[in-house]
């Protein structure tokens, strides 16, 4: 009866519903890609309940649970072709494959409930941490056992091995062009698992872009690479370079143009907790309306 | 197909339901104030959408897009009783009445979708502003034909009067114990009627409670007056008091704190915009689990 979500034409595909609602708009009426990000991590902790394999952790299974394991995400990458206008109804798919041999990865596809009409594409990579030392782990054979029968290693994944985002480049904080320091987060920033929840870390990245330049473009693709825990206590700093082989984008319309972003650990030992690379439309573009 | 929501009893009462969503929570895996707001917001606007008599606007009817009037909020308190857990589903009820000559009143109840239990009620009052001149309006006939009929005014409020919040007091500027200054909204915290949203004020006036009171105590209620508009070029500051009378009440704990909070502009002219209350409950009392 509380219809969330369900089984794709009986694969593990999971697809679940959603009314854009009012508050997840912004004055144009579109959903920001914090939104987007949201329900993409909803979608996700649903399937795992409906696979049967949920523990009482963050999306984390049983076999997890009982060995005090976490999943940490390391890489996601979302592009948005048109942002949901309120209350357009758009339809989320989400899967699980194989990435390597200890991680997990998981794609999403956002469509217009009504048009079919791809708006958003997704794809990340999972690791699993040992939630009290805070290290890397391999996959039991525990935990495989219960998550391997959910891959669906067949499907394609939601991006083209050429699309795919080359490694981001970590940007030489002596050049860095815009900066926003002393960034900090509050409890209400926190996730389930004690970390500093991705919308922040969005906010954190995008808080560095200039104003101008987000008055006048939408942003159509963000990678993330993350690399490092951030806790609540950590002050951070925000840094954006535009790339320079785009430079002097302003003179060709047609032509995206790119940021590369880190954020760092604002103290003496300045670690990077975060790489992003971030594409951008101008809002003329139809595309963008 | 697309459960939103509904009447209940063929009444003009609204009835929605939702389910706690993993990213509404925080690491407590309670919903926060904000969300609860969220979605108190969420259901007025799916109501005078299923009313009919909906216009392009923010809530606005057909005859205020005519009219060129858009609705503004001039009290809101909220009460929480116990706050959602993730993946709690909940039912949120609404309706509207008369709120003197010029003015619209609306009321929430949230109940525990499985044991009827409420866990916030709520209510608003509101008034119509002409969308160019920013100023107040009486109800023109035009749209007086549209809501009275969609009133009901024989419902109880989701507060007895007794349970009212007096008037409050303005916070002196001079003795304010906490304050958090330069703060300022971005482009993502503005709603469709280019106001700075709702939940960036929650957000500011709890910014100035002191952090050692937050993890010692949970927000039991929130009572709010808005003065004056705030755009997004304002830098507002945030003042917070403990109420004088009630001070020492670490010595009672089953003694409820209050604070009362000011956002104002941090300007030459220090215009307030808006005056707060809140009461607050420890976190080892039962109810706050």
């Amino acid at each position: 009866q509380l219809r969330q979500g369900g089984f794709v034409d009986n694969s593990l595909m999971y697809r679940q519903i959603f009314v854009v609602r009012s508050y997840e708009v912004g004055p144009d009426r579109l959903m920001s890609i914090r939104e987007i990000f949201s329900l993409f991590q909803e979608t996700a902790l649903n399937h795992v309940q409906l696979l049967g394999i949920a523990g009482d952790g963050f999306g984390a299974t049983r076999a997890m649970n009982r060995l005090g394991l976490i999943w940490v995400v390391t890489k996601m990458k979302v592009e948005v072709n048109r942002y949901p206008v309120w209350p357009e109804v758009v339809e989320i798919d989400t899967w699980v494959a194989h990435a390597g041999k200890n991680g997990m990865q998981r794609d999403w596809i956002m469509r217009s409930y009504q048009t079919d009409e791809v708006l958003a594409r997704a794809t990340s990579t999972w690791c699993m941490m040992d939630g009290v030392t805070r290290r890397l782990s391999k996959i039991p054979d525990e935990v495989r056992a219960e998550i391997v029968p959910c891959f669906m290693d067949d499907y394609p994944s939601s991006f083209r091995e050429d699309e795919e985002s080359p490694r981001i480049t970590k940007l030489d904080n002596t050049t860095a062009e815009n900066r926003r320091s002393h960034l900090k987060s509050t409890t209400a920033d926190l996730d389930m698992n004690q970390h500093v929840n991705n919308l922040k870390y969005i906010n954190w990245v995008l808080d560095s872009v200039p104003v101008e330049h987000m008055e006048k473009h939408v942003l159509a693709s963000i990678s993330l690479e993350y690399r490092r825990e951030c806790h609540s206590t950590d002050v951070v700093e925000s840094l954006t370079n535009s790339k320079m082989d785009i430079q002097g984008n302003d003179s060709d319309p047609s032509r995206p143009c790119e940021y590369v972003h880190l954020l760092r650990k604002q103290d003496s030992s300045n670690q990077e907790i975060l790489r992003g690379m971030t594409k951008w439309r101008r809002r003329s573009d139809p595309l963008n309306c």
